[in-house]
């Protein structure tokens, strides 16, 4: 039995809520909200000690960390629809991209995100209430996260990410004008992983993701967005931003 | 035929590095000194545009990525002894930890060793043989962390980052005080993208990383260092740094 800890379809939530639907493989959703800091709760620091989602429980067993969750499905039901390629250098392009998200695009684009959507929500709590959650908060460097959104970040810090996302949209902009999809000829979890966090940028960042600037990620979101999976994880998955999902499916 | 493009036995050189050595693969070593900044020259730039060691080159392939070029190993020598776990959980506990390495315990040890090692270094180039170098690094935020190691890194930088070594040693000792090897009961490369990082501290962090505090971490480290593989690795691999990589090897 499969479990899906997790947030909406958005961001790393997305990961392997897409990669599960795209395998056929059926599982209880269990959706915590982050408005009311639901994966900084008790209950679920007991399945995973980080506070974080996405996390899977497969048959009693908890696997952690979005990109690791994902392959985890391609080894653990290899009869599944194949979202990894199987010749190893195109594994190995896999993953440079997949690590890539990891490790650069979506810590620029989360500080943006955070800065828009999380101080709001952090400013609205007075300091007391503020402290409180933040106190059940097990990793530090989240905790100082917090704390930048709720004072705003700095502005340089702001700049240097939004250069970083030009870079980043650009890097995806160049393979995809070259290949169909980002690891080749086959859509693979290097697409999914991109995808999870470039999908509402047509929206969110539409000054640097647009039909005119940037007209094969557009393309691509517009492809995987049309794929039976992603319009049934859309149409079925409940979310904290229910309207912002929305505009992305329609995208 | 393989070829592996790197620096000396140590850091993200070390991982593929060590894996050939334990899978027993032959290839051919084409060391790279980082001393005269060859890894930025143009030839290299030609097979990695990152300008990033190591890379490995597979029947005229390039796969680049010191993680990423460990599994490829897996994936396109399934008859090699194995360094990934077969269990679909087990490997997934395998890559919680290389990319915990990657994305965490690696950069606070880079910083401090950049601080110690590559800013005298770069303070022994004048202004423009310095700029010269700069040009050449392709990766703008290589290029700040030299500017950031000439000029000597801030002291709240470096108090931060030693904040995260010892959150990252305490991490490793608590594990494998449970744990023979980190992914658990099999040596994986979980242990030798960690051991990449970690060897050597118990010099060079020898305050931080010694049998007193971390007894289970120096035996993991003396271990690893006893393979046969990692003699063989240590013995035969030119190093930049002789000295440092000779006094590891006798950890």
């Amino acid at each position: 039995m499969l479990t899906l800890y997790s947030f909406g379809p958005g961001a790393n939530s997305l990961k392997p809520m897409l990669a599960l639907y795209e395998k056929g493989l059926e599982f209880t959703p269990r959706f915590l909200d982050p408005t009311v800091f639901e994966h900084h709760q008790e209950w679920f620091k007991q399945i995973n000690p980080r506070g974080q989602v996405p996390a899977l429980e497969h048959d009693g067993q908890i696997i952690t960390e979005s990109t690791v969750i994902c392959e985890y499905l391609e080894d653990a039901f290899p009869d599944a629809p194949k979202l990894r390629p199987t010749d190893p250098a195109q594994i190995a392009e896999m993953r440079v991209w997949t690590k890539w998200v990891d490790e650069y695009f979506c810590w620029c684009v989360s500080t943006i995100g955070w800065e828009r959507m999380i101080g709001p929500m952090a400013r609205a709590l007075d300091e007391d209430a503020f402290e409180e959650q933040i106190k059940r908060i097990p990793i530090p460097e989240q905790q100082v996260k917090w704390r930048n959104a709720r004072n705003g970040f700095p502005k340089e810090v702001l700049e240097e990410e939004m250069r970083k996302i030009r870079v980043s949209i650009a890097r995806l902009e160049a393979r995809l004008s070259e290949s169909p999809w980002l690891a080749g000829p086959d859509y693979t979890l290097a697409d999914i992983c991109n995808f999870a966090i470039a999908n509402g940028m047509q929206n969110g960042f539409a000054e640097i993701v647009n039909a005119t600037d940037t007209p094969h990620l557009i393309d691509w979101i517009q492809r995987i967005n049309a794929r039976p999976a992603a319009k049934a994880m859309f149409a079925n998955a409940k979310s904290e931003m229910p309207e912002r999902h929305k505009a992305s499916a329609d995208a």
